[in-house]
């Protein structure tokens, strides 16, 4: 983090650090009443505590084999290569799987200097829907960690589901749905046959949890109960 | 935003709401101060004056055919499907395509209560790397929109590049910079044809672009001058 004014947003971004599993904070020339006062926030303090401080960007990336920097883009000429955050993290964690990566966050108001940006081989950019509104600094930062820890495969894995009833949990539920319907004089005996099909659709449709089946049950019997 | 405390934490989602598209936001029983406090904030300002403010969750959701709450999980026992945010995303963005979805974030330190969770349909969990340390309130939004915002195709997407130099223009580089090694005694004549070609390999690793080369082209013919 370059040059950062907001404590908050250094103590944010710290805290996103500490969500994505990331360890190593550096800031460069911070301003000093911002880190001190993110050291003493709550939330992450170990992470804080071991913030290293530099007085410039090539100290601070010293030993890194790749230097990202991060940009809003705006209007600025860009004289290097710029790449979309989901593709650019990807090639940032292939290096970050045997070598340390250096990624670059410029100041609330200016975003990196073209000096500081200067040290950087590429620049990422959060594809935002206007690239006027540039994004509150702490929610950027946890964005491109996100998206550097994101598992690819994630999108289309299944999904953590609770068990669904079985068939014949099920047609119990509709066997007593139907006995209450036909007592209640919902049912008409005419078109009964058809009637029978739709409720047996509709509580299929349902989609009941295995922990719920027992629930409608109960409560279908006591309704049966109470109808006589 | 159910019971928000934070105004800092709605003016940050409004934010977040404008840099992904999104315009919607509804705010139930926030507390008081929070919400006027926010409204105040700069950034986004036109997203917050349009938000709408509700007493109950059910009111608020009222127009919805989905409503997705986002929990930190932590401990509690959950009686809903909970997916992960990079597969729910998924399932609402293809929701929304066609009718209003409602995602509901709780307050920042209890997240959503179980009464306010049981008008949801399923839940949403952010993959963070340890469960206890729960996300900050903007920038949980903020990856939620920015997932829902994803395009899918971004990850594999060809990365806007700038042009590279041509096999000539990287030849002609090649040729003055042996020139020099070998006019300044770099060169061992014994050894010349290896020495060329492991250079014209490092120049080929160099990747130069195309706006480069005439800078090195120069750079290398003021040295051969002054090499003599």
């Amino acid at each position: 983090m370059v040059a950062t004014r907001n404590p908050l947003n250094i103590g944010a971004s710290a805290r996103a650090m500490a969500n994505f599993g990331f360890q190593r904070l550096r800031v460069v020339a911070p301003y000093d009443v911002a880190f001190r006062e993110a050291r003493s926030a709550v939330g992450a303090a170990p992470l804080l505590a071991a913030a290293e401080e530099f007085g410039t960007v090539a100290d601070a990336v010293a030993d890194c084999t790749l230097v990202v920097g991060t940009t809003a883009v705006g209007h600025r000429e860009l004289q290097h290569p710029l790449r979309r955050l989901e593709y650019g993290a990807r090639l940032i964690a292939r290096r970050l799987a045997h070598s340390p990566v250096a990624l670059l966050f410029g100041s609330e108001k200016f975003g990196l200097s073209n000096d500081e940006i200067s040290h950087c081989q590429w620049l990422m950019r959060i594809p935002t829907a206007s690239r006027d509104l540039s994004m509150n600094l702490g929610q950027a930062v946890a964005l491109c960690l996100y998206e550097l820890a994101r598992e690819p495969k994630a999108t289309t894995a299944r999904p953590e589901k609770i068990k669904a009833a079985s068939a014949g949990e099920t047609e119990q539920i509709t066997r007593l749905l139907l006995q209450a319907l036909a007592r209640s004089g919902y049912t008409n005996p005419v078109t009964e046959g058809s009637t029978e099909e739709k409720v047996r659709r509709l509580v299929r449709r349902l989609d009941i949890a295995r922990r719920d089946a027992p629930v409608l049950l109960g409560m279908l019997r006591q309704m049966l109960w109470k109808i006589g």
